[in-house]
């Protein structure tokens, strides 16, 4: 029987999946959820303070080796302040890859500043180090410290790498880079937690971290995020900025800059301390998952299934089909195939520079990011959808 | 026995309240909250979407009598979108109370907007619409349907009036006031669920009015508020910005503007779908608190409680003491004895434009402000201190 590549890839999902519909990422409330969430609501303490919020936040540090995390409302919030405390300036420039969610660009835009797009490498989906070097070598200057975009005038002042579906980017780069041209580097790893770069977990290497709890992310909180820093003085200033920037006193509301109203309600943070008690859990059997997938789609030419970056360990929060150059034209009618069959697929998002808002953006050479959007595709990645050790 | 004055204040305080250490305001959680957040966990759906969200927002709409409630993550969040679809531009300056708490001041900030401080009246704690009327016919010019401020050269894009401590400010003359000046009128109605004004609820009078559901209002979602309007197209725009400005597609990730994440997630929602079925057995409870306080402090020579402005209805939020011109120093000592004796209480917020980051902005005579800052006092407030019809 001639069957189309379509066919192939719905068949081959159904062979891990079974026939069932399926999300392409559900949230798992297996555990201590309803227990944390009566017991918060018992306390009367749902909203800006309470004991989830510091255990939540101490929970996450231990988890990541962050020496601080600062609970916060969404990704978004905590990126936007990371920025912030990066000391991003209205007018300034932020490097971010065209290959990432909107957030990412958005965060640039709250500070008044020109999100700069980068292009990605296949191997870890992450920002190309070696282009982007070459990039700021042809386009960047260092001046008092500072690198300044000769062609702009601007001054680049933050490097934000987002991990992309969970795997880690090539931090030791990264680092590198940033090191290079005084530039500060805070890292997306809004879709990463779990993962590690040679041991480490991501989000920790930079100036700042950003996590996300968001209902699709491999932990959720309804919705969340979270600032990760080693840093004890950006740490103090992330709990202070979002926390609309009230001093402390006993009765007096008085406010020492402009703040905002970023915290992560008590109520979600006791649900997120109950997630996070079965990450591992997840995390197994979302590897257990990705060998089941590795199995199937090793036999269907065409179509590979991507791969943990070498010394780094994934989450594998979204797993990804990737095609060969040649069938990226048959990526839609797949996405068709696959979500009519009811099992949800995705593309990559539209590149940021594809936006009508950021098509004026400085930007490097993207052709790399470009063809991987064309030819990528999310499959179903829900943690318990095959047993640990399937 | 000669008493000193903070010494009678804690003994009617305590004649109303007993001897139980209480705070400013606390939630109460005697409906379906169980019901209904075990119910939104067992769905899954406790993020971005799901019907709470949706149900909280007809029930709002229902409830205050706005055509469209969009929930959003917090009163601050609806306050920022609210004032972007007013069409505040960076550079233009709003009109807002500086008797507020800082919310109302740092959303015009986040629209790269300059506050322009308003003073208040003694009756409603609300914005003087005569003295605000007298100011713009100095300062104020109509140009193309436009106010400018002639002493700055920036437009007036809109008026932000904020009903203190749940009492609605002068409606009829502050949409007079917008109507003549050609300025938008944005309500902030954070701290007046349940209150009206004639009648109509506030947050319903002008372009969009917004709500708070933190966990120190008359009801909580944990983290929460609403923007509420009549025009569909705000509405529209609303849920469009709040959710990222993504444009519906059955894979595709595509924005066609700068959006953010200011979606309430599913799990507060839920909450909220309780706490609003008990929102008029709450404002019973406070009504009767008010009752209670104002048996009790009428023999207080020098303390006055605050009642509902005529022609409304108030939710008593935060009930308020306001002491004699004379007796303003007394203040402090007023607040350390009822503190010191378990009784949170709380002053005004410090004006806005004594915070040091706003005190360049523009105002005008801020006089009856100042003179109320000095002399007023919050005390406990919850719904449930004393029976209905104590």
């Amino acid at each position: 029987m001639n069957c189309t590549l379509a066919e192939t890839v719905v068949d081959a999902l159904r062979q891990v999946l079974g026939n069932a519909p399926l999300a392409l990422h559900e949230p798992r409330f297996g555990g201590n959820e309803w227990a944390y969430l009566k017991d918060c609501l018992d306390s009367t303490f749902v909203s800006s303070v309470g004991k989830y919020v510091d255990r939540f936040e101490a929970e996450l540090a231990a988890y990541t080796g962050a020496r601080h995390a600062v609970a916060v409302v969404n990704g978004t919030a905590a990126l936007h302040v990371a920025l912030l405390l990066a000391k991003v300036c209205p007018g300034d420039e932020v490097l971010v890859p065209a290959l990432t969610f909107a957030a990412t660009a958005n965060a640039v835009i709250y500070c008044g500043a020109v999100p700069h797009f980068v292009d990605s490498e296949v191997s870890t989906l992450g920002i190309d180090v070696a282009a982007l070097r070459e990039h700021l070598s042809e386009i960047g200057e260092r001046r008092d410290g500072r690198c300044i975009n000769r062609r702009s005038g601007r001054p680049i002042t933050a490097l934000v790498p987002m991990h992309t579906f969970g795997h880690p980017g090539d931090l030791d780069g990264l680092l590198a880079v940033a090191r290079d041209y005084g530039i500060a580097l805070i890292e997306d790893a809004a879709e990463s937690l779990g993962s590690t770069y040679h041991g480490r977990h991501t989000g920790t290497f930079g100036l700042a971290g950003v996590l996300s709890f968001n209902g699709n992310k491999t932990i959720t909180t309804g919705g969340g995020g979270a600032l990760l820093t080693d840093d004890a003085e950006i740490a103090k200033r992330a709990k202070h900025l979002t926390t609309t920037a009230k001093l402390p006193h006993r009765w007096e509301y008085r406010h020492d800059e402009v703040g905002f109203n970023y915290r992560m309600p008590n109520l979600n943070a006791a649900l997120g301390c109950a997630q996070l008690e079965q990450l591992d859990c997840f995390l197994a059997s979302k590897r257990s998952l990705h060998a089941a997938y590795a199995r199937t789609f090793t036999t269907i030419d065409g179509v590979a299934l991507v791969e943990e970056p070498a010394g780094t360990r994934s989450n594998y929060w979204l797993q990804v089909l990737l095609l060969a150059p040649e069938l990226a034209s048959l990526r839609d009618e797949i996405l068709g195939a696959t979500n009519d069959a009811g099992l949800m697929t995705r593309p990559a998002w539209v590149l940021m520079h594809e936006l009508a808002h950021f098509s004026n953006c400085p930007r490097m050479n993207l052709e790399v990011a470009t063809g991987l959007a064309a030819r990528l595709i999310n499959i179903p990645s829900s943690a318990g959808l095959v047993g640990v050790n399937a």
